[in-house]
């Protein structure tokens, strides 16, 4: 018989407890409690913190792993592997998340059960359970920011012998850059402004750049590699970014980075942005802001044949590939972004110490699986 | 023996007149009389005015066809097919072109003969002469309007069955409208505020949206598709871009096509951005667009998953296969956009009239060899 | 009610008879009745007889097209769009199909009623029922050799400008042929030793090799091109295969074509091979041909840096985008295979008229809705 | 002033000399004295013995690199990427190299110099000659094994998390299994009856089966990975093979390798093909080997769907990039390959020792500025 269950509940900005929850059903309960005919109930054994989202790693006789994006695979866009923007799963907009704000009304996974709907679609199976259980740790990253990172790094054309830039050593950016290098990158060089996790960037191998201490970002990378332009860029930041040097780290500057990342990338070369841009952001700083308007630098963009790429990772277009990586010792994921385990009961002390910049990627453990 | 050289000389702003020159050198009088130990001297058949470029299609005892790029076709750019930036032939930045401004300080194309540096890399051959003058209007196309707008299609991911909205109607979007049929597309939709320009849309089959009438395009879409986005998006526009509906088109707003393509760009859907956006506009309106900073919707883009692929056209990348396309009869490149030939001392009369939004798309015939 | 079932049943190598049948079941009798719990019945508007297969169109309340694969949906390569070789709905190997010998044991499409499994994953729903049953002879071959065809050519890098060479001018030839058009090709070339179907392929655009008056296929590529090499190659026929010229055409030589293919093919050029080599020929004129091996001048092609792609077309990778080339005017798929709609109940003469060599593909219409 | 010339001259089958040469010329002797007007004539620092080719890497003032390919840079082979087939160095057929019969009849690069013709098209230089030195042995390899090894797996669709087959671990086998680590296999598994050259594979990493222990491949990839097949496979061992087990090693079967891989590689799998195998082999055992027909079990790679990508290396599509991996310590090529250097004159040695499958790689080493 399953113990009770038990989650992460969002109470507003800030606020989030760990509550008593009623167990997962095979319905969705916020859209009229459509019935869930392809579901399944997980037991969770690892999940993570993650600035943006909060999603899942499960299991029960098998493991399990659970992107954050639900997709249906009926779709057209499931067909094609678009599944971050799945039409079937989020009545409001293409694209869904498990406990997300308008990302379709689906429970959250910081939590002991959850229902996956679409789960023979949306479930990867690890070959054994005690292989996987042995590198739990590592396979928690595949459902959010491992794939995320590596689909940042792929569609800005990492490959053998590239020269990177990575924006920003929060998680994710570690998961980048970690990409970067498993993609066969020559250089990869992070830029934060935050020395903890620029030093833990650096624990791997990475070129480091304090923009804390550093406006001129050309003249940084000019003096890693001999000359002021990468082959490729990623945005692992979004936009919350913040201005560089001394004074500007004061202020929000939403298309910083991203203008940033035109001025280091060199001409034919392309950036991947897996950071997140929002179509509406009340606490943004002017009226443009709130409504995802962004004063971008296109004409620098345009003259140097810039290509983008956007958007929420399809994680299962990824996360067999990566799982592969790890149970074969070819990635050391876990390591890269200092998963850090932490019970279930202690998320909120979690979420607190990731506002904070704590250079860790907290891993929930709601059934005292992973530390045993 | 030739006769003496003549061509379009550009005096500032809005004037241009054509005057006597110089018969053509091997060398590049402005960057120190650099000898171009790779070049051949070519008659002019026919060129073309375009609003952004001036550029050619010339011959000798072969017909021959000529990139409005300049590459050597040596660096790494050149050797990766992105001869639009080209690290050589302009010593301020990556990319060059014949008589343009900060473009390597080559001379203009729309002249009787002009100097072509790195011959063997930069011209295509025509099979056989006969047949190439048989279909000079069409084959003139390949310098400039043809590959550029077929790049806008082929980068937005244009293919059989796609449905396209391609913004403008101006030659390079008709241009682009053409390569969309000729890529598959089911559906090709253009949307510009000139009636005449949409009338020639019109007339070789593809469904028109007049913005001067309607400032909801998601809704002219719907009425011919059914629903209101399309597949893939091609800006052939850039940054004059003008606002929609009765008030709008008074005000340059020069994101306002880049904002309207992601509105109505389905989710993983993919945007070819041929036209241009400049790294500085001495004319702007506001400071920003001064430097080339737009207010970009970049959180739709992103919520949408959203690619984006810009720069100048790499015309050796397709002006082989277009030119195989035309002198098979697959298409009709020069009857779509109305190419109309006018001896080369009527060149200022061409440049006023497209000025003005004729839709036409102005091919000169400094020899007097096309018209014959 | 429903009117009784009836479909066409396989007696033996040659032997076809319309039956009365059984109403479909959601099971899988010959897999030991398993369930199929995400299967629909079908009222069969149109189906196919197709040389190797064997498959369907079929619609009810709104009208769906049904690929001729049978896939999951779920598997490694279903999620990949490798959908011709799904791993879970046969259990001898990786691929199904229906009614056919060794492809997981479904009961085949020729009647009037038939089960589709997983069948929010395999249909194709058509947008409007009414415009879909007013094109519904050319949406018929969306379910096989119109996506097998264009696989062909698309496998063999066909785009705007190719020259290509089709062997083989059956159905399947006659697909990938529009389908080069349709992919932008500049000159399609189509042999074959049947002047009915050369004539058929003459009719829309094609230039033809009566491959049974010549025998020196190189020479006759370069009177029509002006060179004795094509860009691409698709290999339409298959192992059953026949020899050139006035004699060979007496003898099977299995490997004929696809060796006459790499003569024809230009250095750095691509192969598609959706003609159907099988792993055991038990009429087969040597050992070696008995299990598949075929003496295949794999030298010529390494010299020539050949690339070569086979196997069966994966439909739904193709079928939407087709559909919505057909549905908006831009291929006339059913015309340019002659396709000829006959009741059900004459299917058996339509085998033999096929077998026979007739330049048509035979459309079977069991509920008589579609001669309506 | 330079020395005197002296290099390798094949004397016929089985018989090498190093003697007296006379210093290169700005011209192709053997295609009528034809002047080389982009040509530069280098010192040669390191070359290589290849089994199938001659070829180098050479230095002057800077270092260079020199691919095996000679390519033209002008035509539509070359400026698609494809210079292993190109079209101007060989009045023969397309390609070219150094040294090489049937080749274009170019002079051999195992010499103290050496004339590089269109040398501004062929050259790679190095960024800075000191750290170039520094890593001569591995960028000794740039010319031919490492980019051959690196094509067949990124041909084979070999990247992060893959399961790779490489089979022959002779040099190019060892620099393909390199390649696949360096693409991010998972698991690297090499095949080869010489147990020193599998002691060289297992020594970085790789899986290895004795092929000449064991004549079950399915079997004993099943041991190594759970599962009879692979995602990709590569054959680096060409025409040459000989059948696999304890008697079939003693018979030549020149398709035993291919068929091997079809049985071997997943459904929807692909092979690369970077082995040799050539279209007239006068010592072979059959009238259809003698002209490169070899029998071919086809019906299976079509039945599983599998692609094919043969011929010889464009190695400038690769060089820049694995010089990058190569300078940024991303990759110990010389290590894995056991590249050991001799002087120019023990040539004929070492060619001696690898024909009897010493698991080594000889570098040359003309003027002793290796060894220094």
């Amino acid at each position: 018989m399953p113990d009770a269950n038990r989650g992460v509940v969002y109470l507003g900005p800030g606020k989030v407890e760990v509550q008593d929850l009623e167990y997962p059903k095979f319905e969705l309960e916020e859209q009229g409690h459509r019935p869930l005919q392809h579901g399944v109930i997980l037991r969770v054994i690892a999940t993570n913190i993650c600035g943006s989202d909060q999603h899942m790693v499960r299991g029960r006789t098998t493991a399990v792993s659970v992107p954050f994006n639900i997709a249906c695979g009926r779709c057209r866009n499931c067909k094609a592997g678009n599944t971050g923007v799945c039409e079937n799963v989020n009545p409001a907009r293409d694209g869904a998340a498990y406990g997300y704000v308008d990302m379709g009304g689906w429970k959250g996974g910081q939590a002991r059960y959850v229902t996956v709907p679409y789960a023979d679609w949306n479930l990867l199976k690890f070959p054994d359970r005690d292989q996987a259980m042995a590198k739990i740790r590592d396979l928690a990253m595949l459902s959010d920011i491992f794939p995320t990172g590596y689909h940042g790094a792929y569609t800005a054309g990492v490959g053998t012998g590239s020269t990177v830039y990575v924006a920003g050593a929060g998680p994710v950016g570690l998961a980048c850059a970690t990409s970067c290098q498993l993609l066969g990158a020559a250089v990869t060089i992070v830029g934060d402004m935050n020395p903890q996790r620029l030093q833990q960037a650096a624990s791997f191998g990475c070129e480091t750049i304090d923009l804390s201490q550093h406006d001129n970002l050309p003249e940084q990378v000019e003096q890693i590699l001999g000359v002021p332009e990468v082959d490729a860029a990623v945005d692992c930041v979004g936009f919350e970014a913040r201005g560089h040097g001394a004074d500007g780290s004061q202020h929000e500057q939403p298309a910083t980075v991203l203008n940033s990342l035109m001025t280091l990338t060199r001409s034919a070369g392309k950036l991947g942005i897996p950071g997140l841009y929002v179509t509406g952001d009340p606490g943004a700083a002017t009226e443009d802001a709130k409504v995802g308007t962004l004063g971008i630098r296109i004409g620098l963009g345009w003259a140097k044949s810039h290509s983008f790429t956007t958007g929420q990772c399809p994680v299962m277009r990824y996360n067999r590939r990566l799982m592969m990586a790890i149970l074969h010792d070819k990635v050391q994921i876990a390591r890269n972004v200092n998963a850090t385990v932490i019970p279930l009961d202690q998320a909120p002390q979690g979420y607190a110490d990731f506002d904070k910049g704590a250079a860790k990627k907290f891993v929930l453990d709601p059934h005292g699986m992973v530390s045993a």
